[in-house]
């Protein structure tokens, strides 16, 4: 099996031959723009690294690998025009550097392009892989809508924020994983398992880009620290602080939380400590490690050598110690 | 053989049976909206009749009947936001109801919703259907981006107008009675040869359209006459108007369509004026005759009865003679 350095480097040759050099220019160069701004490219390695996982050859997965990669960005376009992201990986946004017109319509390019790149399976596969990926893709959807309706509500329970991240983020990696295993032929029970897999990592890894939202090291985040907190953003960690807080804590989280600051660092800085006084900064690390043995668990039903469940713990333990 | 208004209702029932209804409320409340504004159904409905021109069972197409029209509404939906439309079909459009955001996102699960309608159908057929619907899909998107180039391009030729109109609207009709064919089992020439006459026959369509826009009734229209005037639209009436035009006439349309007009019925009665006096009214009925027989010539090659070809005629004739 090849390495994640050399899953990315194989993706990215694939992806620099994607040919989306074609008329007219006012679509297709903002789809070349995002598709190149670069990114962990976690999710088409997902894909490839499953296919191998399933003994299958990572090379006949790359179209589908693709696929998850443009839905994924074509996912980023519109929630930053939804969310009026001026920044996206540290270049404009796409609606920012042409305007909201382009970025609605290429998006829409972006979401038929992904779905043309299973055509070059043949028609099982094809279905298969179309069928999973129109039921993730509306999952999205659903999670996004959950999230824009999350701001304007100040009853959003845990269990509510766990179900919309699992919508908007876990689903994905769930199916990138799941893809992978379809193309490599593996049976109907091993994709059920990488998907519940692949699924509870993906909470894992959304819980732990919330906590690196508020306490990564700025220099290697990449994002801007304590965005989450500036746009009142109500998080597991936020979530858990008022449930935790005592009475004067939650008056003061929440007056933090509905005023429009003097001074964000402030801000930041006061909510991060009530994060830690509170103990739901803990908190969060402790559901991130559950859903990860939820993840490692389901690892025992799956027909795989041992070796190959090692290599899925290392990736999974792996990020959930990134710091990026 | 049916009767358009029966396709119609049955079409209607179908569409009433499509459960829509579902969590989160803000995303498919606006989907059910849409999809109930009614219209003319003229995309499902030659969908339905092409499968019972090739033998076929009307009744299996229903849920590719029902996919162009979903596919369909998610255009309007996003048109409309780029469009600035405050009004479609008479009532509110789904950003003016609700807003920008929740147009987006809408859309975006619509044209989901649209793809997942072919999970209906086998393995091969599925995957015919979601090829054509895919390439389909991505002209309507090219077709987009053209009108909104010409926006502000004042170099737009008549062979690019109706390139636009081509991808823009007319290989949705195209495609539309395709899908009639595969759902039906017909050859691939045939395919092909009724996928032409959709096309030709999406041209002509509109072309009347844009015709009606001008010189419709506004009792029985539906939109607001004068409209394409109102907005500057460089339509095959415009073109070929600033063609014909003597050097006063066209120095005076331009100026028309250059500044912001004190009274827009003044200017939607000088420019109707110029379109009869230069004769790009009459041009464009002839480009309409053009279409409609390019059509109807491409029958010959359909391996149908005749007494289905002068069907497929009737049907032409009759949506070029419609004032709605």
């Amino acid at each position: 099996m090849l390495s994640i350095e050399k899953y990315q480097q194989e993706f990215i040759e694939y992806l620099n031959n994607y040919s989306i050099v074609k008329e007219p220019n006012g679509l297709y160069r903002p789809i070349e723009y995002i598709l190149n701004l670069g990114g962990k490219r976690l999710r088409p390695v997902l894909t490839l690294m499953t296919t191998e996982i399933f003994n299958g050859d990572y090379k006949k997965a790359l179209n589908a690998a693709l696929s998850i990669e443009v839905f994924h960005n074509f996912s980023l376009v519109h929630d930053d025009i939804m969310d009026d992201a001026p920044l996206r990986r540290g270049q404009q946004t796409v609606h920012e550097k042409w305007n909201i017109n382009t970025g609605i319509l290429s998006g829409d390019a972006m979401l038929i392009m992904a779905y043309q790149l299973f055509e070059n399976y043949e028609p099982n596969t094809f279905q298969a892989l179309a069928k999973l990926f129109g039921k993730t893709a509306l999952e999205v959807c659903e999670g996004q809508q959950y999230d824009v309706d999350f701001e304007t509500r100040n009853d959003v329970s845990i269990p509510e924020y766990l179900k919309m991240i699992e919508y908007k983020t876990a689903v994905l990696l769930g199916a990138a994983m799941t893809m992978g295993a379809i193309v490599a032929g593996a049976s109907e029970k091993d994709q059920q398992h990488i998907y519940e897999f692949g699924k509870n990592l993906g909470v894992a890894f959304q819980l732990q880009d919330d906590y690196l939202d508020a306490f990564g090291d700025p220099k290697s985040f990449g994002k801007q620290v304590g965005g989450d907190i500036i746009e009142n953003k109500k998080t597991y960690l936020y979530l858990k602080a008022l449930e935790f807080a005592k009475e004067a804590e939650k008056t003061y989280l929440l007056k933090l939380f509905n005023e429009k600051p003097i001074d964000n660092l402030f801000k930041i800085d006061q909510v991060k400590t009530l994060f830690l006084t509170t103990g739901s900064a803990e908190a969060n690390q402790k559901e991130i490690r559950n859903y990860t043995n939820k993840a490692f668990s389901v690892l025992n039903d799956l027909n795989i050598s041992e070796d190959k469940k090692e290599l899925l713990k290392a990736f999974g333990n792996q990020l959930m110690n990134r710091t990026i």
